[in-house]
């Protein structure tokens, strides 16, 4: 971050699902709250100057970026990245790579969001790969806070993992949940098919045994598919093939308990009954399984953050996602997970004995 | 089959949770209930005798067959298989090859069963990998008697599968379902991080590429993580890593909504105000989560079936097992499965290309 001026973020407002007007209201009344933030608005001042011009904000903390050029939803992320330079999401990469924002958000393309924040950002040395975290929400709560869910990475950066890219992930998702949770050593576990330290593909098993000599890693050793609703640790490392199904499944399993939940015969009886309290138990259920209130999803790896909001977020989550950007900006999050990282055993050694 | 004898299912007594008295208590439930069928029990005669005197049921249909070694529940499996040459499980399976039986039920240790029908049963000529399957809750029903589950597997056979053994899963699972379900023809779908056919990891896309070519599979291409929980397709298709971590998850999402539903507080709302319709709402999403009452889980890839109940199972439950392994051995499922693995490209084409 550079000194002598607020926390900036490069808000990229092109490709979310409901186009540039969530992001713009969601910078608007940022502007207002928070006098230690500056937004800087990626993307079509066309469309964007008179949205802005229809609410109220401070304009000594907005600034706009022009591009008319965006990926959208449903374009291949690399074909598109490739094609488009001057691309919204890159550019608001590149207002980061060029010190003039600390951090990026994004309700567009996730795939384009990784290629760009790859292109445009630097990695933090000695980390390979970088890793899409997501929260899953649980039922224990987590940190100072309470907060009713755990982090979850990799959930579809790339497909598979090294050992050593697992134990990236568990240093960067415990940093990570250190400075927006609070807390201040979260407990970091593998998935696997089991608790013993033998369990597991071979990349579980070379995570398990870097991750119980690394000090720098409150590691609690395997979690199975149970723990991530009960939520027995803080942060669960995967690699983004079963990161991405864990996670689609829980986002499936929110969808049908909230059909059955929102079943017109039972609400019939719940008003009738003036039943407050059980119709409360059910949308708290509704609501631990509803993480679009709990921000975005970060893109790990880089020096700065980017933070990947869902591309159905509506304003409040944009503001979320700001918020948490500038958490993890002010965190400096870069330089702790390149001195943990540097402590893990070299890629060559590892490299030395797998097939 | 033998022919001019009732369907014989040999019923491993030994190692589930609750000892063999719950397994006995089914035998004898279902030899008063079903003329077509026998069973012999395999266990410990000093303990299964006095069990079956306190009991009502019918001489002949049931037989015992003595064995006084079994594996526990905690025991590694690969160990104890081989110090207990006389281990039940084994036994069990040997009645079965030896011809005496048409199909095991066990509630015992899962990786020993596994093992003892590998060592003991034949292999379906073809099939590389035995799998385990399981059924998983679902919002949709499934097939002619709208079963509200779909087949998953697998879910921890093995970790590990290639292109060709995801194809003899789906060959697999949907011959069980038809023979289970009664659905003449169970779509099927591999399990990926998208729905194109180039998403996944390579031995995903590999197996897509050959299902679509295989007339014998009514395949649906590629589901995602959220279409385990809406049942989008009778059959599920995946790796055993992947599936046990799936498979464990609903589970403890099932035993959080349990708690939460059978809070103590919303309970006696829900009695007073005698709201058993509501009621009865929680406990129909308590029991699709609850998947003990639908028998047990198929190991599959033998000529003859071998089904593993849940360790935790009643009298009730391994009762459910036994009618679903009868079924299965009537289906005669190893011939069907035989000749349609015998269409899918040979394992040498496959290694061609593999690196």
């Amino acid at each position: 971050m550079s000194p002598g001026r607020p926390t900036t973020i490069a808000l990229d407002c092109m490709g979310g699902d409901h186009g540039p007007s969530e992001a713009v209201a969601a910078a608007a009344q940022l502007s207002i709250e928070r006098p230690d933030f500056h937004l800087i608005l990626v993307g079509d001042a066309v469309v964007i100057g008179p949205l802005l011009d229809e609410l109220e904000y401070e304009p000594g903390r907005l600034s706009l970026r022009h591009t008319d050029e965006w990926v959208s939803m449903d374009e291949s992320p690399a074909k598109a990245i490739a094609a488009k330079p001057n691309a919204s999401v890159l550019v608001a990469c590149q207002l980061v790579s060029d010190g003039r924002a600390d951090a990026v958000v994004t309700s567009g393309n996730t795939g384009a969001a990784i290629l760009a924040a790859a292109r445009k950002m630097g990695r933090i040395p000695g980390v390979r790969r970088a890793a899409l975290a997501a929260v899953t929400p649980t039922e224990k709560t987590h940190g100072p806070n309470d907060d009713p869910f755990a982090l979850l990475l990799d959930v579809g950066a790339t497909l598979s993992a090294s050992g050593r890219d697992l134990v990236t992930f568990a240093i960067m998702g415990a940093a990570y949940a250190q400075a927006i949770s609070g807390n201040p050593s979260p407990t970091v576990a593998l998935l696997s098919n089991g608790t013993e330290a033998h369990k597991g593909p071979r990349e579980v098993v070379e995570a398990h045994e870097m991750l119980a000599n690394l000090s720098e890693v409150n590691f609690a050793g395997n979690v199975e598919g149970l723990d991530i609703p009960r939520g027995s640790v803080d942060v669960v490392v995967t690699n983004g093939f079963l990161g991405n199904v864990v996670l689609k499944m829980l986002e499936g399993i929110g969808e049908v308990i909230s059909e059955l939940a929102n079943d017109a015969y039972a609400r019939k009886f719940l008003w009738r009954f003036g039943l407050t309290m059980l119709s409360s138990g059910l949308r708290q259920i509704q609501q631990a399984l509803d993480w679009e209130q709990y921000g975005g999803a970060p893109i790990l790896g880089f020096v700065q953050p980017i933070i990947k909001a869902h591309g159905r977020s509506k304003a409040r989550a944009i503001g979320n996602a700001c918020k948490v950007a500038v958490k993890a900006a002010r965190a400096d999050m870069g330089r702790e997970i390149e001195r943990a990282v540097s402590r893990v055993p070299a890629p060559e050694e590892e490299g030395a004995h797998a097939t």
